[in-house]
């Protein structure tokens, strides 16, 4: 099943894609794809709506974030061992983690703006799972039980800010528009295994990163196991779980960064794919 | 004004701190102290309200997070001389930001609960701002205009966590029960100047941390402006912003860290105190 928000920023309504790829205002039936809305109870009930009868949405639309109320936006870096090599960087024992904030977060067609004095955005795209159920101290084996559903997120990033402003990465991964989710949030049933997912990125029109999440170096199921380890997970909390290789600061000889005017498309097996136009501060 | 939040957890209600010291039930006036109910306006509303004529609450009350809502909890590292100086960190050329799960929060005398495996549990009293207006890119000299108010902030941190757990800081920042704020909000006028506020911390009784927001080496102005620069700050994001020396783990010659049933009581001037009783997960 796969569902979504559309409407204008911060008033968007719920919707559901019918099975002929069309949308269809789920309103009637729940209030937000958000919060306790995104349990089994609810994703079962859902499952039994025929799309066919909900309105239909007609014309072009914004598509919003695919989950509202996002709790905690987390994120695993260097998750992929081809991508930590392209950085240079050793294999991590366990996940890393860093923190997006909620506030970076847009719809997956939205703009990407790029703050003033900002020269090194990069993209990566990556696999989101959406948190449907508290859980702490969870095990590998029971961690995808807790998953509402999956996404395609864009984890934007601004190197010189990540790593030059002697903060933590967490700097150069929140600025505003940096966190585009969607188009839809995809239910795990129909997503199925997690680590068998191609993925891909283009900008303007060339294909920048290709990778599949299952050369990710912690499973989604690890992942989650990990972070419950260290706090609570909490339905509408979502984690981006680490971008193959392929990004800007990779490329050799020298590497390339989003400039206004640019072009990033990019999706994933199952999840669908976004666009997203650079622009940048004055 | 002194602003604060009441009663159990996830069902707070809006309280006011009158001229003898009492708790006042503010709920009569506004719904939350949260949100947009941070503004200028608000506050100058609720300057207006006599609180001898508002409910008086009796008895023992658990006081929850002095501000609700939170969208970011954003924390300021290594932001006093003498504390970087205690954990061999060179003074850094920009505030270092790392991002502390608003699942943490709690209010600022419950317990601090050590996850499973903890063994290096710190404590770090801390100035903590709450952003009353949005703002981006907002100078240095305007900044303390979109402060709502300050708090005592309890940075609980789980240093190996921290530091060897192949992550960023906020591994060891974001446990549950890490972020007792409170117990009151009090109004930026009331304050006055923030850099000229003695802080403490005790542990056992004994006292651990003594300090100055004099010795801040970004001021609570500074910081907003750098952050304001990356991202966009909104009514009801909280700031932590840093720590004096005395931390556990800074200890001479050997560290010291929390184990249940310690207690740890922290305060700072004109802003109140807290206490909190450590316990572990099973």
């Amino acid at each position: 099943m796969k569902l979504c928000r559309f409407g204008e920023p911060g008033a968007e309504k719920p919707g559901m894609i019918d099975h002929n790829g069309d949308l269809r205002d789920l309103s009637s039936q729940v209030a937000d794809i958000a919060h306790e809305g995104l349990s089994d109870t609810t994703i079962e009930m859902l499952s039994k709506v025929d799309a066919m009868q909900l309105p239909k949405i007609e014309g072009a639309v914004r598509y919003g974030p695919c989950v509202g109320g996002i709790g905690k936006f987390l994120c695993i870096g260097l998750n992929f061992s081809d991508h930590a090599a392209e950085t240079g960087a050793d294999i991590p024992e366990h996940p890393i983690l860093f923190h997006k904030a909620t506030s970076a977060v847009v719809g997956p067609n939205d703009d990407v703006v790029l703050p003033r004095n900002s020269t090194h955005g990069d993209w990566e795209v990556e696999l989101g799972v959406v948190i449907g159920k508290t859980c702490k101290y969870v095990s590998e084996e029971e961690a995808l039980e807790y998953v509402a559903g999956y996404f395609v997120s864009n984890d934007v990033s601004e190197r010189q800010f990540q790593t030059q402003l002697t903060g933590q990465w967490t700097k150069g991964k929140s600025c505003d528009t940096f966190g585009p989710i969607g188009p839809w949030l995809v239910t795990r049933d129909e997503v199925g295994d997690p680590q068998d997912l191609g993925m891909w990125c283009d900008v303007n029109g060339k294909r920048m990163q290709t990778g599949n999440t299952a050369t990710m170096i912690f499973t989604v199921a690890q992942c989650i196991s990990h972070l419950s380890g260290l706090m609570t997970l909490h339905p509408g909390d979502v984690i981006s779980t680490g971008t193959p290789p392929g990004v800007g600061m990779g490329i050799k000889p020298e590497p390339v960064f989003l400039k206004p005017g640019d072009v990033m498309e990019l999706g994933i097996d199952k999840l669908g794919s976004q666009r997203q136009e650079v622009r940048q501060d004055d």
